[in-house]
């Protein structure tokens, strides 16, 4: 047996009692891995130091990432004290009916069992991870990128020897303790133990997890988000959707990329756009129509309106209604996340009936669709299947359900 | 383009205006569906008529599921029009909440898009598939076994015409029309078209459609179900609803496979089963301890306790309590249904707690786990995959779900 299988294993035998826990007994070690976590502030500095250190060379993007200073660490000890205190996603009843045979049947939340996450080198994401396992009464295994692996090691011991003092399984939350490239591969030969991966990362790395696996895998692909602007949309509101949804992190999935605007907005509307996102440094790229107006634009090439630029440009398309619109989404969206800015509830309700996309926002900044702003507090990313789970990924889109039907000798007839 | 891949790209563009559609048209196209189906009553049997006159080499268990006679025939056209009656799953508002930004969040269901069902020569599968399949708004390409390709144009035709009447696209049904092999290779490649392949027939089918596709697959193995006797049962009771798990019918995947007996039951409690079920023609298989009792038993071997037998066959195993017997179903269960027979209310909670299958049950017959008795209606199969759907398959494990979110220019601080 690999050290890999073998941690695997005993992240099976964790789950079947964390799923047999009492929920109290659960709660309790989210509030413990709190507070363990915010004991080894220092020690996590220090150990993210060095993981920096060596990381000097790489991008700043990457250490953006990478880097836990003493703000991002309260925000981390901080979203695992909230899911402490969020309702327990389990050993709900999610349907219950009682049968003309007296058969009473309840459809009922139960954990997944273990999951197997692997990620980029972010340390957060290995709290969060844990978090969310924890809370919907998972098993996880963590394999985070291996610049962040002396971080994530202390941030695992603290939460594992949490999770032990509550009186439950430490190997509940285990950490791929190498920075071997070769674990992953043996990590997805799991299936025995495994029942989910969920890869973070680039498409091409999730691709080739997917492609490398018999275990289902969940899938977190780009974000070409889109907002529609319609006729009737207030200027100012319009300008500050679009500004917040395109620039307040151009680097993340739910980020603006495509911007369209309906052919009977009036001139200021667009002008009040245009005039915010240059005022922000967004380099825009135009179709035909919008260059008419917009001479000195970038013209969109096709590629363009399949691109998740993840930088500070955005393309720009003319469309004629909220139809034109959908059907631009359609084709070019990745189904994340889309929204309309409009005064009009009917034209808002026409928009979020024809996009089928996991969010579909209306008069809202595309960076609002994740856990936190939806009131799912932690999750472990936004899904982009359309099974299973859909958007941000919390506790409750790790459980699956059983029906229990208890019945008084009741038979097939 | 191939008839295969233009047939997929149909369906697909059927399932949007699907999406849209009102429910009342989809109710309709059901009512439809239901009335047209019974005018075709002469034509069908006359179609299904053929098809078994070139099976007649072929198995009775194969002929049986065939055949479609006047009350196999009654029957299909009752579940469509209870399909109708049902209610809609479609637009279903979820959760909702508002967030403290005034930001009104929405989970509300919405259809999958395209279904590729793919299952043995069963007339009857084409029906019920075509009725969840629209009343969860999916479009549906179907592939069944080419024994029953007559039967099944005939029935993919009718419903297809009521769906036309009612303004709904037809390619919403489409019978993959040959019987050509090739075709279910040439669906497998249509990941762009279609979001979910459902295939019903033997495990290596099964396994072999997975390891042949990119889209999603929704899994239907085997069962190994077992009922638990514990020592407080009511002798009667459970050996009727022994004899009705193992005999009903043996060659379905909620037959029981094997019976956990507690040590401590009366001799007279397992005299009164191991009679009822030599009655009806049951060879036991017996473990050590059992057959100390009853001798004349056929000995199991280790690998009786991973046999799904689909034959009037049960392996029988003595045990030490609920926690071994729950240990028992973990280690040889397939997780699909698993029951106890018991008077104790906390025992019964105890093992619903313990096991961990898609239908845990109490006092009832394994047979009963299933769309009809747990009042979900017509359904295309049960699912022993743990994501997305566990248990029958239904209309509304057709559906997925997306997040429309309200703002009042909200923007992520």
């Amino acid at each position: 047996m690999t050290a890999v299988e073998e941690l695997a294993r005993r992240a099976k035998a964790a789950a079947a009692e964390l799923r047999a826990a009492r929920p109290a007994m659960r709660a309790d070690a989210l509030r413990r891995m709190s507070e363990k976590l915010a004991e080894c502030r220092e020690r996590l500095l220090a150990a993210n130091a060095s993981d920096m250190a060596d990381a000097a060379h790489l991008s700043e993007a990457f250490k953006k990432r990478l880097r836990v200073d003493g703000q991002v660490f309260d925000y981390m000890v901080k979203r695992l004290r909230e899911s402490a205190s969020l309702p327990d996603p389990v050993g709900k009843v999610l349907e219950a009916r009682t049968m003309p045979s007296g058969l009473e049947v309840r459809k009922v939340s139960v954990p997944i069992g273990v999951i197997a996450m692997i990620y980029e080198a972010r340390p957060n994401v290995t709290v969060d991870a844990a978090a969310v396992a924890v809370k919907s009464g998972n098993a996880v295994v963590l394999k985070g990128g291996s610049e962040a692996l002396r971080s994530n090691l202390v941030l695992a011991q603290a939460m594992r020897s949490a999770v032990r003092e509550a009186g439950l399984p430490e190997d509940a939350i285990q950490m791929v303790p190498t920075a071997d490239r070769a674990a992953v591969a043996e990590l997805l030969k799991q299936d025995k133990y495994i029942d989910l991966v969920i890869p973070r990362g680039g498409k091409s790395l999730i691709k080739a997890i997917e492609a490398g696996t018999r275990i289902p895998v969940l899938k977190h692909y780009d974000g070409i988000c889109h907002q529609y602007v319609a006729a009737d949309a207030d200027p100012e509101m319009a300008a500050k959707i679009i500004v917040n949804s395109k620039c307040q992190n151009v680097a993340v999935c739910n980020a603006l990329e495509t911007l369209l605007i309906d052919a009977a907005a009036p001139e200021a509307t667009t002008e009040k756009i245009v005039a915010a996102l240059r005022e922000n440094g967004v380099e825009l790229r135009g179709c035909e129509r919008f260059r008419e107006r917009f001479p000195g634009c970038v013209p969109a090439t096709a590629a363009d309106w399949d691109t998740e630029y993840l930088a500070p440009i955005l393309s720009v398309k003319i469309v004629d209604g909220v139809e034109e619109a959908a059907k631009h989404i359609a084709e070019h969206g990745s189904g994340h996340t889309d929204g309309i800015i409009t005064g009009s509830p009917e034209l808002a309700e026409r928009f979020t009936a024809l996009v089928d996309s996991a969010s579909v926002l209306v008069n809202a900044s595309t960076r609002i669709s994740g856990g936190g702003d939806y009131g799912m507090g932690a999750v472990v990313g936004i899904s982009t299947d359309r099974l299973h789970a859909r958007g941000p990924v919390g506790p409750e889109q790790l459980c699956t359900y059983k029906y229990v039907a208890v019945g008084n000798g009741t038979l097939r007839g």
